[in-house]
Order: C-alpha cells, then sequence, then structure tokens
C-alpha cells in the first residue's frame, strides 16, 4: 500500500495520540460518574472542571458559558431551536446565509417547516463573504436570531463575524455563529465579536468524535435542547463523555498553544499550492477568498472534470480528498456553497477541497499537484465536453 | 487508600480492556471520515456497519433499524419528540409512568409546556410495577404514544413489557421502551414485545460513555431530532463517533454472550445481600420488586438516617453506591420514583442503591454489609427522631 497523504482535514482529523493518552484513564479507572459523590466521581468532576477552563480560556468566556454536547451539529440545533423557543414572543425571523453547514439549514428548514419560524438566507459575493448591507437590510423587529458561519466548510472563507456582531449588538439581536472549522485555527474573542452562541466540535482539531459544545453568553435566556438530568447547570442532560471531554480539553489547548507557528505554516505550503495549481492546471478556478480564507483551506474547481472520478484516482495514489464537505458526500447534488458563489453546476462538479494539517509537508504538496496535473489530464482525454473545447466548439465557462 | 468495591453500576460501568483496545485504532490510525470516499474511510464505515449488525443481533432488529445518538437521553427525546411531530395530526396524548427516568420526565414536561401535548402519567404499584387496567383506561383516540421504562434505574423493578406491547399493538399506539438500565441485562426480543422504539445507552453495560442508539422500527415514521449532515440514513445528523459506535459494539456482544452465566452469578449475589440486610439491619425495606428486579439492583430504606450521610460514610471505606439515580445526586428532593411507590418523605430519604458488576464478589458484599450496619447503627445513635423511636414516643413508618 502507497503512504498515506491526508488532506481532508477539514472533514475530520487524526486524534492526537497525546489527546488519546489524556483519555484513557477516564475509560477503566477514573471512570466514575460525574454526578455521584463518591470520590472516584470527584474525580472526573475535576477533568470536565479543567476542560471547560481551558475552552473558556481560549475563547476569552468564562467557564460557565461553555456548554459540552455530542458535538457541532447538536450544538448548531441547539442554538438554532432553544432561541427560537426562548425568543419567539418577540418575533419569529431568524437571518442566516445560503452557504451554512446543513447543521444550520436543516435546522432552518425544520424551524420553518414545523414552527412556523421566517428564515432569510443572505447571499454571499463571489469569494464567498456575506453581504453586511444586505444583512442590515434584512433586520425586522421580529428579527430574534442571526446566525452566520465564522468560516465555511468547503471554501474555507472567514466571514467578517466582528462586524456582524456589531450590526447583530447594535440591534439588540442574538448572534450565533457556527465556529466548527475555526475555533483552534484562527482566534475568536468571543467578548471584542459580540458573539452570544457559537458551536465547535472537537474532532476537527485533533480532538475525538462525539464530542463538542456550545458556548452561551451569560445571560442569553435559552434552555435545554436534550431534556433530563441536571447535567451541564441543567441545560444539557445525560452523563458526560468524561474521556471525550478530557479529550477536547487537550486538543483546544494544544491547538491554541501551537496556532501562530502551524497556521503560518499552513498558510505558506496553501498559497504555494494554491499557485502551483493555479500555474500548472490550465482551465481550474480557486474557490473561496483568496486571503480571507482558513489557513488550511485549498479548494478548486477544475473545469471537464467530475470531481468524484478526481477523488478516487487521488484515493488510488493515496491522497485523500473530498469534493465538497464530508457530511453531503454520497449525494449527487451539486455543493451549494459553489452555486451560491455563482458557480455554474457544471463547475460546481469539478470541485476539490484539499485541506491541510500540521503534518502535511512540501514533498506532500507537491506530490499531490503532480498527481492532481496528471490526473486531470487524463480525465480530460477521456470527456466529450473537453474535445468540444479543444476544437474550439464550446467556450471555456471560468477563463 | 483503602481498595474501591464499586457498587453503582447502575449509574455508570468501568469501560471493560476489551472495549477500549477495540475502539483505539479508530483514533489515531483509522480516523477516517465514514462519510468520505476514499480508503481509509471506508474503514470507518465498516466498523460502524459491523457495530450495527452486533446490537441488531442482540435485540432481534434488522441492522438499519439501530440508529447511533450520544446516548440514552439523546434517544429518549428524540423518540419522544420525533413522535410527537409526527403523529400529532392523529391525537396529541402521551402515555407514560411517574417512574420514568428524567430524560422522559423532563422531555414530557417540555411537550405538554412547549408543544401542547397532554400526558398521562400512570402510578404504579409498591413494587413499582406498572398498572395494566389502569394503562387500558388511559388510552383515548388521541393516543399516540405509550413510553414505559424496561427496567427502573432506581429500584430495579422490570416492567411487563410484553404486555405492554400487546395492548399498544392492539390500539395501534406506538411503543416506546427506555430501555437504558435493562439492554444487556435482560434478553430483549423487540418482535415479541412488540416494541416500536427503545433507547439504550453504551456505558451501563461496559461500554463508553457518549454513545448510545435509538432502535426505530421500521414503517415508523419518525423523523430527526438533530437535524444537519445525512449520516445514519439521514436521521442523525452529526459525523458518528466511531471509536464510541465500535466500542458500544464490542460492549453489547460481550453483554450478551455473558449475560445468562453473569446475571445468574449477580442474582445469587443480590439476594444474598438484600437477605443479610434484611436479616441483620432492623427497621429497613427493601424497594422494588422482589423477583421481577434487575440481576445487579439492591435498593433499601433505612428508617431515621440520612441517605447522603451513609454515602459519604460508605465512601470513607471505599465503598461506591448511591441514593436514588446519579443524574439528581446533589438535588435534596426525594427521589419521585420511591414517592411513587408509596414511601413517606423521611423513609425515601433515606434510600441507598447497591448496584452489582460481573466483578462484584461474596467478600465485597460481605464486608459492604457490616459496614452498613456499623453506620446506620452509627448515625441513628445521632438521631434525636431514632432516640424517641427507641424510647417509644414514635412509631416505625415501615415495619
Amino acid at each position: 500500500m502507497k503512504p498515506m497523504i491526508y488532506l481532508d482535514n477539514a472533514a475530520t482529523t487524526k486524534t492526537a495520540p497525546e489527546v488519546v493518552d489524556a483519555m484513557l484513564p477516564y475509560f477503566s479507572e477514573l471512570y466514575g460518574n460525574p454526578s455521584s459523590i463518591y470520590t472516584i466521581a470527584g474525580k472526573s468532576k475535576e477533568a470536565i472542571t479543567a476542560s471547560r477552563e481551558t475552552i473558556a480560556g481560549v475563547l476569552g468566556a468564562k467557564p460557565e458559558e461553555i456548554y459540552f454536547t455530542a458535538g457541532g451539529s447538536e450544538a448548531d440545533n441547539w442554538a438554532l431551536k432553544a432561541a427560537f423557543e426562548a425568543y419567539k414572543g418577540k418575533g419569529n425571523h431568524i437571518i442566516t446565509t445560503k452557504i451554512e453547514h446543513h447543521a444550520i439549514l436543516h435546522t432552518c428548514e425544520y424551524l420553518e417547516k414545523e414552527r412556523g419560524a421566517r428564515i432569510t438566507y443572505l447571499d454571499v459575493d463571489e469569494d464567498g463573504v456575506v453581504k453586511l448591507d444586505q444583512l442590515e437590510n434584512a433586520i425586522t423587529p421580529e428579527t430574534i436570531l442571526i446566525s452566520v458561519m465564522f468560516a465555511n466548510n468547503e471554501i474555507g472563507t472567514i466571514q467578517p463575524i466582528k462586524e456582524i456582531g456589531m450590526i447583530a449588538r447594535e440591534h439588540g439581536i442574538l448572534f450565533h455563529t457556527d465556529a466548527v472549522q475555526a475555533f483552534g485555527q484562527v482566534p475568536i474573542p468571543v467578548d471584542e465579536y459580540d458573539i452570544d452562541m457559537l458551536s465547535s466540535s472537537g474532532h476537527k482539531i485533533n480532538g475525538p468524535k462525539g464530542i463538542g459544545f456550545l458556548y452561551i453568553r451569560k445571560g442569553v435566556k435559552i434552555r435545554s435542547f436534550v431534556h433530563g438530568g441536571a447535567q451541564e447547570r441543567k441545560r444539557r442532560a445525560g452523563t458526560e463523555n468524561v474521556p471525550g471531554i478530557v479529550g477536547y480539553g487537550v486538543a483546544a489547548r494544544r491547538a491554541a498553544e501551537t496556532m501562530r507557528e502551524r497556521t503560518q505554516k499552513e498558510i505558506q505550503l496553501r498559497d504555494y499550492m494554491i499557485q502551483r495549481i493555479n500555474a500548472e492546471v490550465p482551465n481550474c478556478k480557486l474557490n473561496g477568498h483568496p486571503s480571507r480564507r482558513l489557513p488550511n483551506n485549498v479548494n478548486f474547481s477544475f473545469e471537464f472534470v467530475e470531481g468524484e472520478s478526481l477523488l478516487i484516482m487521488l484515493d488510488m495514489e493515496g491522497i485523500c480528498a473530498s469534493s465538497g464537505s464530508a457530511c453531503t458526500s454520497g449525494s449527487l447534488d451539486p455543493s451549494h456553497v459553489l452555486l451560491a458563489i455563482g458557480l455554474p453546476h457544471e463547475i460546481a462538479h469539478g470541485s476539490l477541497r484539499l485541506t491541510l494539517s500540521d503534518e502535511t509537508t512540501k514533498e506532500d504538496i507537491d506530490f499531490t499537484v503532480d498527481k492532481i496535473k496528471e490526473i486531470v489530464k487524463k480525465l480530460r482525454a477521456m470527456s466529450p465536453l473537453y474535445e468540444d473545447f479543444v476544437a474550439g466548439k464550446t467556450k471555456s465557462m471560468i477563463q
């Protein structure tokens, strides 16, 4: 088997060995239920407290504002559904964007169909950036919540979160951000950015799968999404996933401590990769903002190429990548994000996302770009559309 | 430090070392997102499929009827809320019992207050058994769901689930059971018992915390609780907790394979403990059904004793036990379960739950009973109520 080059770190990451090491004692030794009162249970409780403090520290938040969940999707569902229930006396209008993760979009659809919410989906520009004037114009006296993702999971574009937070604050509207891709990658000072709620997920930052958190600013009156026992200050029921929480804490500390150095290196490799692909592969287009993007995100469309075939052939070379998001691969629909930035269906279908990690090397990038060149050439050689293009019968849609 | 005697296996269990071993490769080696299409992700997907098949096998269910969740509470919330939404066209009436776990009770309260549901809470008899005639009488044309727990988490009483299933089926009403305490402890043939939905949790059967499942019979038209990506056949969004799912599968297989031998041993020790306490500690009362109870559950009330003090003094001897359920310890209210079986407040406050595991020995039991005798004596010596009782000024409330 060829050595693996893993370039799908936006889908999920390797759990760092030090994270696993930190989790291990909480499986078979310190396994007490944190809600119990005896000594061994106290150790579980202390471990949760320590993890909560670490994560709060990364955000400049208070520990009691961090509520552990089973992941980013639960956090997104909680934020939107509970905010709707808590503030529906004031109004039923929610503003979000067309490029959110499905955990937001499908929750909005649910609230619209089942609960009487009215949703405005903001457009984005061709780089994937929300239009602030459109946001301001969308606000009505009924608007109770603005939910805009911090950074997009497919194209990596980082939104003007501080400006959005200011607008929300000025109008007295709750502001939630899905920071699943951004937490641990870029600094997120929740107070400075006027963020009221923030969703995050452990497995995107070398923590374990099955753990996330929702930050809820003190004073935000949303209640439970999962009802039951008194865990998480009566706001999220269920026996705490102690090993998961411990692992998440270690991963968050690690991500924060290494952020500066790691992302500098990733940005360098990212831009090197973008530059090589742009220079060496004809008829391609970078998706997402050229500079206001996640340090580790590269997303290209290749004309006259099926994304799926490209992925399969990259896999045969040991390269792990994705077309859209992992959550929707398997679906034949083109990415809603790529359509929202204005790509035609044909181009959206030929897209490739490559997301780096701190383990990615220049050799990995060079090998991958070489293979992309080869494969794109091979796939185009089999494409009747490309034949027409070469023969001058059709024009390129992107250049 | 004294060696620990862990008798709180209803609160949580030690993750079995073989379970942890099975999980380990899925953290840092086979860490691919199951939704991705490359080779390493395929391994995650296969592992989930294998675990789903194992669990389905234990229930006599089809693999596609098992939906992984973050635990029992999420499964309970999902079953009730989604059933209410799916069937509210038919009616708004749900029947449950007074002794359910708070994941059911608080979800019912939510549905009642926020969503217009009408809930009937059935009484139980002095052994904690649901009254079937009361159940039949409670059914109306508006009844859309019956939710009765398989076995009680505090007093261990096992409900007549087969009979309840028959009643539900006869009336064409959906039947959900919270089997968090029962799965892996007693056989649960979902078809024979006419169970339509069943909640379960990994960490109660030596699996990891943070994983559970909801069994949903094919044809039951409930939708999602967590909206988002297309995971779990579009019914439960969020990147799968692959290590947790793998661990749960191993734990379920282990529990099923050892069930007969393990529970026979536990029943013997349980009944030996019950008999010794009954014989050697005056003014005590066994709570729950004498025989139709979980193999590992012992629950006693000791008159003239504060449960909390008893727990703390047992902890000082290295014995881990609980008063009510772990989820509500910390609360000063007496257990709703003990009140429902007719205990007066004073007696409900002096209760102790001891739940055995396959590692529990006769020596553990003897040591624990000896300590209970000592401590109860000591605590009573400090009680003015006990003084009055001994002086003949008051009567015992339980004997």
